[in-house]
């Protein structure tokens, strides 16, 4: 069991992710500093004064060349430029690891600048809000969720564990491990295929004239559909291939009910439906609450 | 204001939604009598012990030669076969309402089979949960909700407004006029072709394998895939055209961001989300709860 209190932590982007981060942080572990930079001063000062950081940080240099443990809570693209532009300043043995909803690109990218002497691991939290900003932080919104992981065959053993047991002590339910291909491959059908159903969905004309006669079906449908847009755009583009993949089995699924339903075959319908309700009480009984 | 404390209201069905109905206006209106009707002699008696119905009965008969308002809670087709096999048993100047999926159909069929004497109007409480039974019924289902009401050019303004009346006083949140044909244009679009994605996506055979990597969004976007599949099934086949046409409409929409995605065209990918994240706030704006 690795013990946390000896060591510095510090969070790279102050937002709805590492404010939540920095909150839980605070009050589930025994850690010796926990720090957090941040280009706005105003955040960082409020992050003090709410006692959730011990000290925030506009330049990087202080903070990164003290921590045992970097969690960057940044965009894809701005993590990539984060680590390259610091990648001097982090100490030696340190743990980065981000937060980002892709990974195969990020992995490697990052493994590709990082210096020999430091240790990253791929993290993807499965918790956020149709909200951003360190405002909204809130350690709660990692309860019961689950948090991937993407080891590869590089990754030492000792630093997986200790980050395992940080993720599980500010309050995630369950922590997987995924190489970051099968990662990328997974989040585009169970994450990103979603959020483009949602978009498209309530995109529709027909909605433009009234909002009358909407259920809880498509109120739980589109909830996603109010997006991040720049974070969302990042996370499909580097995950072209996959999401594309995903959408045309979708739209295949979708054209095989489409001729049950023209062919009026009540009993194929029944079948499928049946198979998604079976399906559907699996995954609440598998995953409940995350 | 119509008075309801002298009419006798029977409830056919006592389901989830007629189980409810029975304890709404047991629990929020004075009326003369609450009767039910059912094929499940021991749903009556318990009914009856927990004093959310006055009586039940097997045999409609009685009740419905002395019922002011009855309100059907069955499936589409039993709603019918009710009505055709007890058309001569209503009181007359009976208001008669089912609370089924689908308009059209019904409304036109029921209107050529009841006596001139009688008045039906069509509704549909859009409340449901993915669970079936009267051991689930609860008035609480309606709180919040929208009801949809489709007169036709012959419905009379008074019983329109004593089930008007009727419908606020058991907690629902919003009455919506709505002629059938536009009814199941609308449900087929906000209703039904949601509940045929959810399947659509759960039945992925993705799946199989694992269920890790599950969000809050993919659980969100499928939670009516638990679906009860002989209601749906009739719901569907009797409103096929309309979902048809909004299944071919949505999967174009899809195939419509396939491309921007696979133009890489971030800027118009940004104006989809951003739309969508417009349109989504608007809805909880305007229908908060319901």
């Amino acid at each position: 069991m690795e013990n946390l209190s000896d060591k510095n932590i510090t969070i790279v982007g102050l937002g709805l992710i590492g404010g939540s981060m920095a909150k839980a942080i605070t009050k589930n572990l025994k850690v010796k500093n926990i720090w957090a930079v941040d280009t706005d001063e105003n955040t960082l000062k409020l992050a003090m004064e709410e006692k959730v950081i011990n000290c925030g940080y506009i330049d990087p240099k202080y903070p990164l060349e003290n921590s045992d443990i970097v969690i960057i809570c940044t965009y894809p693209d701005t993590t990539l430029k984060f680590i390259k532009s610091n990648v001097d300043y982090f100490k030696s043995n340190a743990l980065i690891t981000d937060t980002t909803g892709i990974k195969k690109s990020i992995v490697e990218k990052i493994n590709n600048i990082l210096r020999e002497d430091t240790i990253f691991i791929g993290g993807h939290p499965m918790a956020g809000r149709e909200v951003s900003g360190y405002k909204f932080s809130n350690e709660d919104i990692f309860k019961n969720s689950e948090y991937i992981l993407s080891p590869t065959d590089n990754t030492c053993e000792k630093s997986l564990t200790m980050l395992t047991q940080l993720i599980k002590g500010i309050g995630f339910k369950k922590v997987t491990f995924m190489s970051p291909d099968i990662h990328d491959k997974k989040i585009a059908f169970t994450s990103q295929l979603p959020h483009v159903i949602a978009c498209a969905l309530i995109n529709n004309t027909g909605l433009e004239e009234d909002t009358s006669g909407i259920g809880g079906s498509f109120k739980d449908m589109t909830r996603v559909a109010n997006i991040n847009s720049n974070l969302w755009c990042e996370l499909i583009s580097e995950n072209k291939d996959n999401v594309l993949k995903e959408m045309n089995i979708f739209m295949e699924d979708l054209s095989n009910i489409y001729e049950v339903i023209e062919k009026n075959d009540k009993k194929e319908l029944e079948k499928l439906f049946e198979k998604s309700s079976m399906r559907r009480k699996g995954i609440d009984d598998e995953n409940t609450n995350c």
